[in-house]
């Protein structure tokens, strides 16, 4: 292969070859730990949820046809003979013309198959029993939620794959799932390499810079679940860089190496995949910008990515590209999705120029509007400076047939 | 003060009333674990950054005026008489005439203010010194990041209350910061109070429910950044209650108890909050459906919160209220902001009607659509039911004033 120039692949292309990789293997763990992680195994209910015909309202039980068609000026009115204690199913049963006092969460008894509002009712003494007035009436189920509308006994309540929101920790509770079996966290191994970079306590010389890469690339990964391994500064020899890679490969589900942009140091980078047992150098380059220079390989079963040299380069590319594949090789299918990205329309204040066949990251600032779309302000600026990254809170894909976009036009912007 | 009714107050008072809460405690921590917190302290550059003025790109530096002009057809010509380091600071200087082979990130010459791509300059000949051709011309600055361009010497780089993001985290980095002085993370003590309620391992009885809730808080929270405890299913009365709400606010930063929505309960909630020392109630009640039965009081200078008892309730509560409280109290000045709901603009697939007088929100599932904003389909369904919000992935907000929204309206979806 020749290292000499690029082959670029399109991002959708790229994002192809990612998904190859994964799932993870699995692991059991407390429900209380599970948010945010995602499900490796049916949860199959073992009882209906709700167990019983339930009240949504504080209010009182009634027959739906023993109220038909009460209204404020032609009211109803019905005998209540209970008060129902929340905690336990009711020991009576409703005849025609009588109501019960329903909590929220009540049992609904036997012969009730609705609940009216308290506020749609007027006790006709001081007292919670006798006669009350209803000035509403009432369809067969309204404010009763259903035996088995939440999770029916034997059927999958949550399905392998779901990702685990705090509603389906709140349901796996309601089942009494003390443990979930999930797709572990992926360990990504971080690799800085460059003769010009310095630790943090060491002061610059000209030339010199401090490893800036790997402390951002660790939290990019942590956003997306990940357990991120640094692995210091690596010399930019192939022995250094091959052992490097082998022990990184060993302790990790993922390696990133983040190094120069330059042609020399990207070579290198293919060398040290390719010198790997089992390795394949998949892409060499995404038609991405900023972005262009990432490398793809796999070493077994494990992706290696270079990334690339400029910090704010290898933020649009963690964010594009290697987030989702973090997040997909926990279990997580529609961890590439567009609906997954944190896009918000807004009004862009000015035209953006864009070299068509490539897809444009274009550094955003929204400006909040009342009672209207914000409005979206490109970061001028160098793109390798950090400032922009940090004056912007969102990023405008561009699409790579688009010659740019105007001022006015509604765009998404992504949050980042 | 009588409880026997609400006294309800909007959205708007309601998180008035939370923005007085806070700021936490301060502490410092390693650079690595410093995403997601806020910053407390200036960050001052110890030197400019860039150190010197750097190239962007592979390419020459040059000085413009040299090649002013130069284009495809009439290119101008330079003789390079160095190829830098990318290590160190460069030995040489420019003189009229004169270009210097640079890499990205390479510090610029004496004598040169800008720099060519590699891709719109030839080699004469096939060593990489000698004459050079420049089919296109540049501007002074051009391709190179100056000094000080991110951050100056003496001068704030990053202020008080920064939200740090992989972004900050770099800069941070680049200029030298191992430790970054940060708002403590809150510790939230969560209590569940329900004669009703039963432990996850125990089967239900008819009218008996696990303790969904509190699990389900304690994910909610940590999207925040918050660290939860939990303190168990606490007994429906007034000894048990206070006991568990002193022993939880002596431990925590914010309390959150989570009960029946019943008026009885309320009552004890309230009841609970007033009998600690220098407590005060101060909402009793929010205009949001669901979570109208949510309470707000002050023991000290903690928070303590009543949340509504159906779960749904509490999880629209929690991620309208108490998720940008618990930033906030963080020092993220910014955390009841618009713009930092994570929402995305959709179609509605129907009307949805409202009641005016209160915030609605309305549970939502988007469907993607190629090229055009998704569809918005309200989730059907009791709003107890917990499956309404795991079908849903967003939330849409109807204002106050609205009588409800239109099919085919553009609406702002709030993903959860």
């Amino acid at each position: 292969m020749n290292h000499g120039f690029f082959t670029i692949i399109s991002r959708a292309e790229f994002e192809a070859l990612l998904k190859g990789f994964g799932p993870l293997d699995t692991k059991r763990i407390p429900l209380s730990q599970a948010s945010g992680r995602v499900l490796a195994e049916d949860i199959v209910a073992a009882h209906d949820w709700p167990l019983m015909n339930r009240s949504c309202m504080d209010g009182y039980a009634i027959n739906a046809r023993d109220i038909f068609g009460a209204t404020e000026t032609n009211p109803g009115y019905l005998e209540c003979t209970a008060s129902l204690s929340i905690e336990k199913a009711p020991d009576i049963s409703l005849f025609p013309g009588e109501c019960a006092r329903i909590a929220t969460g009540g049992i609904l008894p036997e012969g009730a198959d609705a609940v009216v509002m308290i506020e749609h009712t007027q006790s006709m003494n001081d007292e919670e029993m006798g006669t009350v007035e209803f000035r509403k009436s009432a369809a067969p189920g309204e404010n009763v939620m259903m035996r088995g509308e939440d999770a029916q006994t034997d059927k999958t309540a949550l399905a392998a794959g779901t990702v685990i929101r705090p509603q389906e920790v709140g349901l796996s509770a309601a089942l009494g799932f003390e443990e979930l079996t999930i797709y572990d966290q992926p360990r990504v191994g971080i690799l800085s390499t460059g003769d010009e970079l310095i630790e943090l306590s060491e002061t610059p010389r000209p030339g010199q810079v401090r490893d800036v890469n790997s402390l951002t690339i660790s939290a990019l990964a942590e956003l997306a679940g990940a357990v991120p391994t640094r692995y210091g500064i690596i010399k930019d020899d192939l022995d250094s860089l091959k052992a490097a890679l082998a022990k990184a490969l060993a302790e990790n589900d993922v390696v990133l190496l983040s190094g120069g942009s330059s042609i020399g140091v990207r070579d290198l980078t293919v060398q040290t995949i390719e010198s790997m047992d089992d390795a394949e150098l998949l892409a060499h380059g995404v038609a991405l910008s900023p972005g262009k220079p990432t490398i793809l390989g796999r070493v077994g079963t494990k992706p290696v990515l270079g990334l690339p040299g400029q910090v704010t380069s290898a933020l649009v590319v963690m964010h594009v590209l290697i987030l989702p594949l973090l997040r997909h090789i926990q279990g997580d299918a529609g961890a590439f999705d567009e609906v997954r990205r944190p896009m918000r329309q807004a009004v862009l204040a000015r035209n953006i120029h864009s070299k068509p066949g490539r897809e444009d990251y274009i550094r955003i600032r929204l400006e909040e509007r009342d009672n209207d779309l914000p409005l979206a302000h490109p970061v001028l600026g160098k793109s390798g400076l950090l400032r922009t990254m940090i004056q912007a809170n969102g990023l405008a894909p561009i699409p790579a047939d688009s010659e740019g976009l105007y001022e006015g036009q509604t765009i998404g912007v992504w949050m980042v």
